[in-house]
């Protein structure tokens, strides 16, 4: 088997800590002697053993001589665990493969470094694409300390998020809809605006059977949420945070009695400060944020600059209505030339649906 | 070489004939004879000779004992051209292999039953699959005697048409316009409402270098569109049809003094009614209509149950605009489960943009 492959395999391989590592990385890794793999390992979750050292926990044989691939540069600092390069050193491992460097900047190369300075050969870069990928949160996260945001909306082939009423269960099929789960077991938060609270009286929670819940972020200038609100009733349970404008504590102390957190935060435009909202959350150590508002939030959100990424679900039909919602609201761009724009889309096939995913690449000239 | 190999090269020059046959079908067919391709042709052009005939005559040597590979079952009556089946009797070929069967009427079987009770070996459906595609104009328009409608348009990934300004130009990249003008090659007309001349003063001609213009139809109610406007200044070099409900001939002198066709039709909620309208297009030989419509008329049509298929242009980048405008206007469904379904879109990439295409499968409940 080639490094490729078995790099292949360490990506799998850190898959399975996904939603339970955050902030941490992801991170899979794989021992190989004499073209026998001996040992495996992942992250599993925040706080636990790193990836390289449950693989040399489980190994099968003496990694004497052996061969170590691994996701993400090996760290040589002291965290939460021991530097994972003293039980490299330890284990007696011959080589280091490596797919993503870490940009951390207590690593940063210094792992590299410290392997080789013991006699260590280190291939890096292998799959590094991928490796990046799979840990896009980590690696903005860990450089710029606010989340990394996805904006997610589903809509039809013609752009609405709802019929001319307002009704828009369902427009994509469930395959999708899993998918939806999938993102909010695999990112920190979850934000919508008190409009959507109010409209739908959403859950917001992972509905998938070992999923872990998202914490929910209610952008609330007004403090308008009801106290009924299904987010609010279920906050000891699982975490709700109130982003608000409104400082009267008066106002606060029921959902503050009801386990929610309220972020009293600065105004723009009328709103929430978005970026002041982000840099809070960055403080609380939440690396990912999925936003799913409405048009209004999802434009204030762009304008603000704080969206990474956009995930359009697209379904295969038609509502037509000039008043129907759209996905991004405000007052829009001016001109063509102005536009947000987006990397090229991946695209994925999920049942009839599709699934276009963009980096946001510029933001807009008038923001 | 496969039979699917012979019939894929005669896909290929049956698309030659594109944007030149209509209301024909495009065909293509190969002779081989002994694994030597030793014949090429195609339908070249409307009234012309037809494909089988065309690779005859381009024999390198005596077709006796060969074998005819034709996207389009041969014709065995007396059209513009005398029966194909008659030529292939005379050549001498011993088998023929056939892509879509030929649903006119006067053909229907015929053709292939016409062939077997001489003697020459026959096998159909070959490719069909992708030889019906590329007639699915003709295989329409054959049995309904209406054209067959795409309507598309050009979005960015939120679902807006033009920038809140109004502002539309552009929204795609150079590949996907160019795509645009080969479809205008490919069908007999283009449709738009008489609020897109009046806003944007277009052409609608086909700019490719060998391209073929489309017949222009305006629908314009009540003949609001400029004497001015390119479309009637340039009526006499190319076909432009206004569909309207005016019928005092005073409104109507000017256009037909300019070279314009007037087509009155009755009237549906206070426009022009398109079923009329398909009608008389389809009389007129029209078998084909790309529709290129702002929002309120692509909602018409797409009520009027005239649309076969749909063309989105997505361009990854984001307007905003809650007033900004969509490519399906009107009132709309009020329903998610009243929506136009759509099959699964095939996804093509245009430079950076990407072009989904669906066949429309079912109305509107409220339609």
């Amino acid at each position: 088997m080639t490094d490729e492959a078995y790099m292949h395999m360490a990506l799998g391989l850190a898959q399975k800590g996904c939603g339970r590592v955050n902030p941490n990385p992801m991170v899979g890794a794989v021992i190989v002697k004499d073209g026998r793999i001996i040992g495996q390992g992942h992250h599993q979750q925040y706080g636990g053993l790193h990836a390289e050292r449950n693989a040399l926990a489980s190994c099968s044989e003496s990694p004497q001589g052996a061969e170590l691939f691994v996701t993400l540069e090996p760290c040589c600092h002291w965290g939460k665990t021991p530097p994972c390069t003293d039980a490299i050193l330890e284990s007696g491992i011959r080589r280091v493969v490596i797919g993503s460097a870490d940009p951390n900047p207590l690593v940063a190369g210094k792992g590299v470094r410290t392997l080789r300075e013991h006699g260590i050969a280190v291939t890096e870069n292998v799959l590094r694409g991928e490796c990046d990928r799979q840990n896009e949160v980590f690696l903005y996260f860990i450089q710029k300390k606010v989340p990394f945001v996805v904006l997610k909306y589903a809509m039809t082939m013609d752009g609405k998020i709802a019929a001319a009423s307002g009704l828009s269960k369902w427009i994509t099929g469930e395959e999708a809809r899993k998918r939806v789960h999938q993102d909010r077991n695999r990112y920190a938060a979850v934000l919508v605006g008190a409009g959507t609270v109010l409209a739908d009286d959403p859950q917001l929670t992972c509905r998938l059977p070992e999923g872990k819940n998202p914490a929910r972020i209610i952008c609330d200038t007004h403090l308008r949420t009801p106290l009924t609100a299904q987010v609010v009733a279920t906050a000891k349970e699982t975490r709700t945070i109130l982003a608000t404008c409104c400082a009267e504590s008066d106002l606060q102390q029921p959902y503050l009695a009801a386990g929610c957190q309220v972020l009293v935060l600065p105004e723009r435009d009328g709103r929430v400060n978005l970026r002041a909202l982000m840099q809070e959350l960055g403080r609380q150590e939440l690396d990912s944020v999925l936003l799913e508002g409405g048009a209004a939030l999802n434009w204030s959100a762009l304008q603000s600059g704080i969206v990474n990424k956009v995930q359009a679900y697209i379904a295969p039909k038609l509502f037509g209505g000039a008043a129907a919602k759209n996905p991004v609201g405000g007052c829009g761009v001016q001109s063509p030339q102005a536009a947000f724009q987006l990397s090229e889309p991946s695209v994925e096939r999920l049942g009839s649906d599709l699934l276009l995913e963009s980096q946001v690449i510029s933001c807009s000239q008038e923001s």
